[in-house]
Formats: C-alpha cells, structure tokens, sequence
C-alpha cells in the first residue's frame, strides 16, 4: 500500500513511519514542522520508500501540491491523519490554535482525498472527544461534550470524517486515543518532570495535588492497536477507544517514578486541585472492551507503561 | 434582556424575533439574506425594540463591527445562533458550504461572545448530528456518525459551544431540531410539492417510494419549547432533542395532504427507494423523554403539525 501520514514527524507520526515501512508500504509524509521535528525523521528519511515534504496543511494550495505530487509518484491508498495541535492549553487560550491544526487538517485532507479519490481514512481521535461525563467512557455513550477546544475540534473531525464516508470514502476508522507515552517525547507531564529535575534536582513542583489519574498507553501498543483495528475491524466507520484498559495511575505515581529514575534525593512538592489547567478532565475509566472483544490487549498496564516511557525519556534527555 | 438572533431572516430566525419581542426583550439581529429574506422582517422591522444589520457572519470584521455596534447600544445578555446553512444538499456536494455557513458562522459568534463577555448562548442544533444510527435516538447515545456535512457541522458547532461553556461561557442551550414545518417556509418537501402541483396541477412526482417517515414539529411550538427548555433547564450545558415525540409521517402522507389541500386531481408518481438523496436519513425514532420530564409536551402531533403547515404554505403561495 501507499499511505500519507500526516503530522509524520510527531511523536505518533514518526514511529508509525517506521512501522509501515518495516511493513512494505510506500510512506509519503508531511509536517509543518512546528511542533513535529525533523531529527525525528533520522531513520526512515533515507530509505528509498518514504518521502517527506514540510507543508503547512492548513496552506490548501500549497498542501495540495505535495498531496498531487505524491499521488503522481504512486497513487495514495490511504491517510494517515495524525496531524493536530497537541498543545491542549493554546488550544483553550485561542481556539483559533485548534480550528486550524486540529480541524482544518482533517478538512482540508478530506477535501484533497476527494479529489484524487483516495478511499481509506485513519484518523487520531482522542478521549478527550467525551468532556467530563463522570461514568466509564465506551464508544456508545454521550452525549459529547468535549471541555477543551482540542477534543471539540477531534470531534469535528470525526463528524466531516463521517459525513465524508456518506460520500466519497469507502471507510474510516476513528482511533479514539488514551495518554499515549514513549520516545520522542516533545511534550506531557513526563518529559515536564524529566526537565524540571535537570534544573532543580533537588525539588520537583507538580501541578495539583497529585491525585488525577489517568490511563496511559504506550506508542508501541498504540500503533499495535491501530493496526490490529485496520486489519481486523469491518465496519464502514470503525470507530473504537485504543487505551491500557485499566483504572491509570495518579500523577503522584508518575512523579515517584521519575524522581526515583533520574534524582532519588528529589522533594516531591504538590499544589492543591485535582485538575492541572482548563480543559483537562481528571479522572475518568476509559473502557476498551470494544477493542478487547475484536481481538486486542494491551501487554503493558498504565504503570509499566508509565515506567518504561520514564526511562526512555531520561535516556533522550540524556543524549542532548 | 438583550438577545442577539443569528439568522434572523429565516424560518426559524424571523419567528423567533416576533416572540421575543412580543415578551418585552430587545432583539438585535443578523443575517446575510442568501437564504433569509428581508420580507420576513415585515412585522417587526419597525419595532423600536428591533434592529437589523445585513452582514456575513464568515467576514469576521464585518460582523464585529456589527456585533459591537449592537452591544453598545445595548449590551447583549445572550445570542440565540440560529444561522446555518440550510440546504442540506448543496453542503453534501460542497463541504465548504457547511464548514462556511453551519460551522464557521459558531465559531465566529464564540470569539466575539468571548471578546464581549456575553455569557448565554443558545444554539440551534439538529436530529442530524446522530446519523443512521437505527435506533431510537436519544441524548445520551453514541457514537455520534452524521451522514451529511450539515449534520457533522452542526455537530462540531455542539463540540465548540461546550468547549467555550468550559473557558467563557456561564451557560449553553443547544436544541436539537428536528423537521421543522410552518411559515415562512423557504425549502422543504411541503413547499416543494405545493410548488410542484402549481406548476402541473394534474400530477406529483415524488423522489423516493413515499415509505420515508419523520417525525414534524411546527415551529410555533418548536419556539415554545425553546423558550421553556431556556426557562426551566438548570445544566450548565442543557442539551435537549425538540420534536412531536410521535413516530412521524411519511411522505406519501404529506403527499396525499398536499394534493387533497391545492390540487386533488393530481395523479402521485413515487420513485424508488427510501433514501431522498445522500445525507438524507430514511427513519428514526426522535425521543423526546428528557424534554417531556422537564415539563414540556407538544400539542400538536406530526400530522397535525402537517396539515397546519400545508394549509398555512398554500396560503403563503398563493398571495405571491
């Protein structure tokens, strides 16, 4: 197959770079590059069957061009898209931020598909499409309100994604993302931890109290999953949460675990609330029975998952 | 209060304008006239409590100039977002038109609420933002899978509206239309086949087998619940699907009673199958359960509401 990943020099995008082209396919990606990095690209951008262009997707002409030219190069089977703002605070600051790289990616790509009737979307979603609605989030509830302009523009884009299979899609699937973690990390609360220990070893400052909790997932099993639902699920628009399955842990586990990883002598010092910033929900049981049921389990918990990334993100931090 | 009515000048709009203003409130209003209609104003245009300026509310400027004009004359309590576009085909054949009129006209009005501090939105949604889902539809489920691109815009206007009650707004009332009848009427199946029947008065033709069936509300009472919805709600966020609570009627129904009303010599040709066109969903069971248990219930069912609005459209024709 040939398959554009859109945002592919982001932290999902690059690791699904290189799985698909450990897997045969021809990759094309692009990326503006604002919060994506080139060097995330070091080892798939040599090999004869990928190709990168930096683009700005919201630049629809300019987007296009790479778009036809890739398509000229060997025809698109299907997108990738994982492109968006993932800055959740910027998002809530302006909402201008997640309008134009959140939704107007997703639009825009739509549009150049239906062009060059390319049949097959994937797209990243987000829990964070279900707002704060206090009981465990499967695929069937809502309604759907999202408390941070990022998960309101991830549910515009499903919303055009399923329109679109109305019309000129064969099929979507929708991936419904939990915390994802692991290297590289360009942003969360691990890599803040990691940093804030490099400049004050001794003291560690966590926003709130320590007490949210959260499932997080590594990208490894994330793409596994993605991949698994590609291959496995028949509906038109395979829509499913893609999560660890379990109840998270708190941030006091994860801030325990990278002062215990990167400064044992550290002071844990926590604020008060149980929410960090607007837009961020704090608790919630994020169910993957759906995806359980198709044929997919994790094999990391939250925890590992959590302990694993902790060390691969102070080896990063390491090497610069 | 103050209440700013986005799309004023249409079906809904116009209606709206006259009750609020029949309550005693000031009501500013807008519109860009490609789909309203500056005759629809006729009865409140003069009203010293009214005020009009025609503007496109996707030419951001335009349109604060506008909105800041009104706020200081009068500042603006609240805006009931009525603009949308309203032909459901032209936004399946373009995707802009939706992403234009449906969605972008919500965000611009969000960032001007934001800019003013004005606290109440209410917002004109839709039966379409669930899709096909083939089961009786309810506010609480999901996955939400419009068909239509006007249905995924009102869907991402929804996701946008509940991101901004999180950051600015005190409080949201989204109101979750279904077919809605009466006069002025500007599109729809009823005028349709009035039109149709004075153009050859001997015959009908009628896209479809006639076997499509949807609940109807006339917009009389669709005001009525609005205003008790926005009276009696106590959510932050108070999120309700408006209709007659029956099963509906079909078109063959509408057809039969159009024909008896202006032209009952007329022959009915159906087509065949039960979808109109694409984004148009066949059947579905619109529950009104949540609104009923606030206190709410509509007088007439929808084949009343059909025969009123067939009547009420025969006469709206026939003064042209």
């Amino acid at each position: 197959m040939s398959i554009l990943i859109t945002g592919v020099a982001g932290f999902v995008g690059c690791n699904l770079a290189s799985e698909l082209i450990a897997k045969g396919h021809v990759v094309f990606g692009v990326d503006n590059l604002c919060r994506g990095r080139r060097e995330h690209l070091a080892s798939v951008i040599d090999h004869p069957r990928f190709a990168f262009v930096e683009v700005d997707m919201a630049d629809l002409p300019a987007y296009r061009a790479a778009f036809q030219a890739f398509h000229a190069r060997e025809p698109i089977t299907e997108v990738w898209h994982m492109a968006a703002n993932s800055d959740i605070p910027a998002g809530v600051h302006d909402a201008n931020v997640d309008l134009r790289d959140t939704f107007m990616t997703t639009f825009n790509t739509l549009e150049l598909m239906k062009a060059a009737n390319v049949p097959v979307m994937a797209f990243a979603s987000s829990s964070a499409i279900y707002g704060d609605l206090g009981c465990p989030l499967v695929e069937d509830i809502g309604p759907l309100l999202p408390i941070s302009n990022y998960g309101a523009m991830k549910l515009a884009s499903e919303a055009a994604i399923s329109a679109a299979c109305e019309s000129h899609l064969e099929r979507a699937f929708i991936f419904r993302f939990p915390n994802v973690i692991g290297v590289p990390a360009t942003h969360g609360v691990m890599l803040d931890f990691v940093r804030k220990l490099a400049a004050t070893p001794r003291r560690l400052d966590v926003l709130g109290n320590g007490t949210q909790q959260k499932g997080y997932l590594h990208v490894e099993e994330l793409i596994d999953a993605m991949l698994f639902i590609r291959g496995n699920a028949d509906e038109k628009v395979a829509l499913f949460n893609i999560g660890a399955g379990d109840e998270g842990v708190t941030v006091r586990f994860i801030a325990e675990e990278t002062v215990r990883e990167c400064s044992p002598q550290a002071q844990i010092a926590y604020g008060e609330g149980n929410k960090g910033w607007v837009g961020d929900v704090p608790r919630f049981v994020y169910s993957i029975d759906k995806l359980r049921a198709l044929g997919w389990k994790p094999t990391l918990g939250s925890a590992q998952a959590v302990q694993k990334a902790v060390r691969q993100i102070v080896a990063q931090e390491a090497l610069k």
